[in-house]
Parts: C-alpha cells; structure tokens; sequence
C-alpha cells in the first residue's frame, strides 16, 4: 500500500520562521501626516517586541522555546497525498495536501496567535483583544491567551455572533470573553449603534473596538492583536512552508506548483513564502494564491496605499485593495472578505513571483464536495478556493500527460461551516462576481491617497 | 522538550483485529421461542460475512487491504502524553490519550462503519440503513459508505434533528441520506407519527424504522448496519487498543489504568479488549469503563436477557440492562444513553475483569472544560464522563505519591457539541441521578425473561 501521510518527528520542528523582508523591498507604511509610520508610532497598539519583529530584516528569527512547547500540541502538521482525489481526477498530477485543521481551533490561525500571545506575554501585557468576523481569528487567540493564561477579549461581527453560537461556545472553552459588536463597551461600538440600533456589524466597526478598548486601557496592560495582513503574522506562518519542504524531501519530491486560498493573505503567505525563497534563488515553479471572484484583490484591484479597516485607524499600507470602504457581498468564505491584502503578498505579485487566480463560490463549494466525498475530510469554505485552483490544474497536467506535482495548504475543517454546505447543496448558493462598474466607484476611496513607488527587489 | 506525541507509522496499522470470543464465553442470544438464534436467522438483516464475525471464536481475524486502505485516510491514531492536563492536577501519574477524534466524522464509530461497509459491498449489498440519535454514527457510516460507493440511508431522532443541523449536513456531504424519524417512510414511521405526530421521535423508534427499510427492500439488495453492541463492532474496534499497545512500547510504559466511556460499550470495548487479554494472560492492570450517572447500566442495572431495542424486534442479548422501555433523561452524551451494554462487556463486569465506574453529567463537563484549558482540544460530551475518571485516578496517584501511568481513550471531540457545552457554562445544566424506585420500575420489563447463565471462562 502507497502511504498517504508525511509525517516529521515532533523534534523535526522548524526552530526558525523565514522572514522575507531580507529577501523584497516593501514601501513603507504612512502615517496620518504622509510620512513613514516609526516604530514607537505603534507602541500603545502593540507590544514592542512584535513591532520589532515586524520591521526587522532579519532572514531567520528564533522561535522561543516557550512557543515550541505550545505549537507542538498540534504540529508539525501531516501533510498528506490526496491518492484518492487524484484518482477521482484520473490525473497523472501528484496532489499533497498540508493539513493544518488538526490545531484545537482547527486551522492555521494558531500558529500566529500562539507566539503573538507569548510576546504579550514576555513583555508584560495581561489581557489582549481583537476583533473577529466568522470567528476563526478570535478562537484561535482565545486557545493562544488560555495557554499562557492571558485574558482575550474578543468582538465579533453582530450577524455571525448570532448565526454561529457555536464560535462564541468554542472561545469560551478556552475563557475568551466574545461580544457581539457593536456593543456599548466603547464609544465606537455605541455611535455605530447610535446610527443604527439593528445593525449587523462589520468587520470594520469591530475592529475599531478592538483598538480602542486596547488603547484606552488606563492601565497600560492591553494590547490588540491582527491575525493577518501584518508581516509578523507573515513570518509565524512560514512554519508551514518550513515543514512542507522537509515533507517533501522525506518522499523525494519538489512541487511544480504551490497553492493557498488568500483573504488577507496569512495562509496563501505561510505556505508559499519559503518557496519563493527558493523561486528567488533560481527555482522553477509556479506559485498560486487564491481569491474569491467576489473579492478579488490580487487579480482585479490596483496596488495602491489604503487603509486596513474601514474607520482609517491604521496607517496607509501599500497593497492591492478595493478600497477600505468596499462591502464584498455576503458569500460564506469569511476568511476571504476582506477589501486589501498583505503589503508582502502585494509585492510578490507586483514583482510576478506569485501568479494570483480567482474562483467562483459554487466551482469552490463543488471543490470542495468532491474532496470531502474522496479524501474524506470536509474542507472550510475558504479552503474550497484552494482546492478548485489544484483540480483545475489537476485537469490541466491530465491534458498535457504531465506529473506535475501540486502542493496545497489546506488552511482548516468546514465542520463549524456545515450550514453554507447545506445551502450549496439546496441549490441556495449564487455566483457573484464584481461589475466593473463596482470596481471603479470602490477605487475611489484613495484616490487621492499618495502611490506606492514600484520597487524591484533584483 | 519532552516529546507529546507518540505515532506510528502507516505501515504499523495493525492487520488482524482482536476477538475476545476466543477468551471469553458467552450466552448465546435467544429468538422469540427462547431458543438461541441461529446465523440464518439474522440473514436478512445483515449480510452473511458479518454475521460469521459475529459469530467467530477466532482470535486474530484479518483486516482486509481494502479497510486498510480507507482506515489509512486518519489511522494509525496518535497517542498523546496529556503533559499540560498532569502539570495543572500536579499529578505524579503519567497520563496518556488516544486521539480517535482525528478521524474526518470525529470519532472513534468510523472503525467499524468502514469494515461494516466494505463487507457489505463484498456481499452484493446496494445499501446500508441505520440509525443515528446525536448523530456520529450516522455520519460515519455516511462517510464510510461514501468510500465504497455504496448507499446510505439514515433515521435520525426528531428531536436531534431538529437541534442538530450540522450532523445532516454532514451526512450530506458523504452522500448520505438522512430523514427525521419518526418518518413516513416505514410502518414504524407511521405508526409512531398517528400515536403522536408531535413526538420528538426516539432512538427504539429509528432503529425500528431503518431495521424495516432494510428487510422489506425487495430487491434483497439493502441491509442494517449497527454502529455498538454487537461482537463484530466490538472486534472492529480494537484497533484501537492494538495501535496504544505499540505506541505504549515505543515509549517502554504500560498502563496501571486503562478507561473509557461506555454507552453501548464500543468505544470502551475497542480500546480495553486488548489490554483485558494481558489481564486474562496475568498482567495486573485496572480497566474502567466510565458510564453516566443518569443511565447507569454497568454500575447499577442487572444482568438479565433483555431486547436491544424498545419495539422488540433484536433478539434478546445477554447484558446488563435497564430495561428496553427506559428513556434515560436527556443529559447531553447522546452516545451513552442506551439502555443496555454489550454483551462482551457485560460478561467482563459479570466476571470482574472489568471494574465499571460512573460520573455525573458535571463532573464529565468540568473534566471537558479542564481538559480543553490545559491540552487544547475540546472532548465530546462522551468522552468527558471517560476524563471526569482519568482526574480523579490522577488525584488518586497525587495523594498516594504513585507514578501511575493512566491510559484513556478519547473518543471524539466536541466540535459538533458547542451547544452543550455553552449550556454547561450558563449553568443550565444539573446532575440527574437514576433513583432506586425508577430502576425498579424500569426492571419490570425484564422480569419474565429467561435468565442468564453464569459462565466462568476460566
């Protein structure tokens, strides 16, 4: 029998994430006043060890022991051949699959709110708080705090905290406080409900909650947390990436291609980063981050300077956006709905190093149906994105007779999403896809925003 | 770092499962006229090479390359030393879980539905029909079907249905077809909805419901699959105690403590049978099964001739029952509200090989609650009853200053349960304790059958 599992020895570990910072240029991000934010600029937010970690240069940063012992309740991670699916496929393509729903809140999620909660920890802080839309983030840091017995606040979506109790339930098994927002805690939460008592939140309102309860702690010992876009988050994920190569030296193989779904850009970055390393120092291969058709920031958004949240608190990050006032339309890969992406991500795909795609919701869910009907294990929505991109390219190396070898991070499990499955399967599900027209009135936000100079890394 | 995880390698997947017929004797189960039920008599409710398993006094039966080949989608289990858990009770006891939740419905029920299934296909059989109360077996044998290309229909409790969405949908994902029961689909069905149409349906019912789908399938091409109780489920499941022997000597320890949570007693059974062997072979060792406070079959019901089900179609079986007209009170372990007990696990307790335990519904949830703070992952509701004894033997150990090494199966995690555990912490949830007038009323049923001997297999 052919194994399907890669597995490492807990002590096979990476003991030092990749950051690709040594290795691009990335415009800085600004300020109000137009000029590159400082590091101290972000001390009331962040603890300065993580504001240290995300403008360092450095190309390998230690992972802490402390972290290790954390991560290795779920990690290194399986990763897995898909023998099932490509046989499904007919496909001369050998599919790997890394699988990261094994951590306790069953995605990638963890392998940032572990060290950031640790950092916190290191430098004093007591309590930290974020905001969450469909509430894998705010699991996730909730799981993290309980390790290193950290209070976690989190403010989450009104409309999800209502459709998915079972999110609220989860970060309560591990002391997380969740709130619907917006809520009457902080003056952003009530001038939102001011205008409107019946709203239904957004991501944008609970993360301006999120900063300011971090921020107006008198005393000094709260700080907020982001799980993507930011490059600290980039470099923890590379864990990912990190194991994956030595997964792939285990059984003699080197991918052709590289595959993430990619929302703000964390799981898509974790994955591919170290193999762009590798593309950098001469390697051919073709990397893919994936984004919904509804959605999509690499493969239809300029690369400009926007904000990250919708009520402007954050600098002007240099990114692909839609603009930091565009509502993307209700579809169910929460992961996925967010108006910018990563500026290291953004830069990648502005030098050509990534090749973005993009994929409609029902080619996702039906993706996603055929890997949970040959693989078994039932994807997350967001996911499903990922997995429509390697069956399409499946397909391809089928037509051309080619055995490619495709990678894919498969970000987390669908099983607190069962309820979109049933809507795809009740036929309740739309393609939507951005008009033009959408487009051109979403870009006008930054406008008059300044331009990102085009850099080149070589 | 001291290491968390033990595996094994997908080549040690053990390849004969253990049959505790050939150590053990057993009262045979009697039909309708008392006399005991002939192989040919079951036929048109299983196919004929399950009932041989059933039957079989072998005591390595083969697993086949094609179970092997699906088992492998998650097996072999990891074992893991619950390090955070031992820290936070200061225990000197060396705690050890088996993690059967890795499996893609959650749980430990998928080891025997994939043998269930692949025998069935083997024999001809187009469809499988079966029951589900909380619904984790249904989704396994969905699952499972869905493997070999095979039909799979599912009764599923009103009640759960209705409460539990996510299960249906599931199911749905593997292709399985899952109905509310009471239905009007079957006689049974409709029998039940005319006595009540309101009734939130009951598993004597579904299991009545899936049983008369299958034998009144002309075509003869439809069976039932039963997901506890029976030996060949019983057999199926000790791959699991094979794999934690192996691991137990990759590490050089042997359990002093062996527990499981027991409702039908497969998850138990599958774990302990291999290390009752040892028992039998003179190794001094304690093994628990865990049970309910609310249902307490082992610990407190006798040991009679009882009927499997509430509308008396099974045969009557030798075990420890509270009747076939008991309805435990609606606590939230689903998997460990059934009346009886396998007979295999019956005859240990009746025999003292085994030493049955059991917990209050509070209890079990302050283990899970503790559990999921310390180690991360979120115990079923199940499997908590099964912590809720691994803490207080560990407490045990602590105050007798022993180094015990305590070995629990950890049957499924609660991903699919949030809903009870939110209850639990809302305190909506009280301890119910079955008092002795109700286990007397509750006996009556049995008071005419004919008695079990008392066999002595050694």
């Amino acid at each position: 029998m052919e194994a399907r599992k890669i597995m490492l020895k807990e002590g096979e570990i990476p003991r030092q994430w990749y950051n690709i910072l040594a290795d691009i240029k990335l415009n800085p991000p600004l300020g109000p006043d137009g000029n590159p934010v400082k590091p101290e600029d972000l001390a009331p937010v962040f603890p300065m060890n993580l504001i240290e970690q995300e403008v360092s240069t450095e190309r390998w940063i230690d992972i802490p022991d402390e972290v290790l012992r954390v991560l290795s309740i779920w990690r290194p991670s399986p990763m897995v051949r898909a023998l099932n699916l490509e046989k499904a496929l007919g496909t001369p393509a050998r599919i790997y699959f890394k699988n990261e729903s094994v951590s306790p809140p069953g995605s990638h999620k963890p392998n940032t709110a572990v060290p950031q909660a640790y950092y916190n920890k290191v430098f004093g802080i007591k309590k930290i708080t974020t905001e969450t839309g469909a509430g894998q983030w705010g699991s996730a840091l909730s799981f993290a705090c309980c390790q290193y017995g950290l209070e976690c606040k989190v403010f989450m979506v009104r409309i999800s905290f209502d459709q998915k109790p079972y999110r609220k339930s989860m970060m309560e098994a591990w002391c997380g406080k969740c709130v619907a927002s917006p809520s009457t805690e902080t003056k952003a939460g009530r001038d939102a409900l001011e205008r409107d008592p019946n709203t239904p939140g957004s991501l944008g309102i609970a993360i301006s909650e999120a900063v300011e309860a971090a921020v107006s702690d008198v005393t000094g010992e709260t700080r907020y947390s982001l799980g993507s876009v930011l490059n600290h988050v980039m470099l923890h994920q590379t864990i990912m990436g990190l194991e994956a190569k030595k997964q792939m030296d285990l059984v003699g193989e080197y991918p052709d291609i590289v595959i993430g779904c990619a929302g703000g850009g964390s799981n898509f970055a974790g994955l591919a980063f170290p193999f762009v390393l590798d593309k950098i120092n001469g390697k051919d291969l073709e990397i893919y981050p994936v984004e919904p058709a509804a959605c999509p920031t690499l493969t239809r958004a300029p690369f400009v300077y926007d904000h990250g949240d919708t009520a402007k608190y954050t600098p002007l990050l240099p990114m692909h956006s839609l603009g930091h006032a565009f509502v993307p339309p209700p579809f169910h890969a929460g992961g996925l709905r967010y108006h910018g992406m990563a500026p290291t991500v953004s830069q990648l795909a502005a030098e050509g190093l990534i090749s973005p795609r993009s994929v409609t919701q029902l080619s996702a869910y039906e993706a996603g149906a055929l890997f949970a009907r040959t693989e078994g294990h039932i994807p997350a929505p967001e996911t499903t994105h990922a997995l429509a991109c390697v069956i399409d390219e499946a397909k391809k190396a089928k037509e051309e007779g080619k055995e490619k070898v495709i990678l894919v991070n498969w970000s987390g499990h669908g099983l607190l999403d069962l309820g979109a499955y049933e809507r795809y399967f009740a036929n309740e599900l739309q393609n939507e896809v951005l008009s033009d027209a959408e487009l051109s009135e979403a870009e006008k936000v930054f406008a008059n925003h300044p331009k990102p100079a085009v850099l080149k890394s070589r």
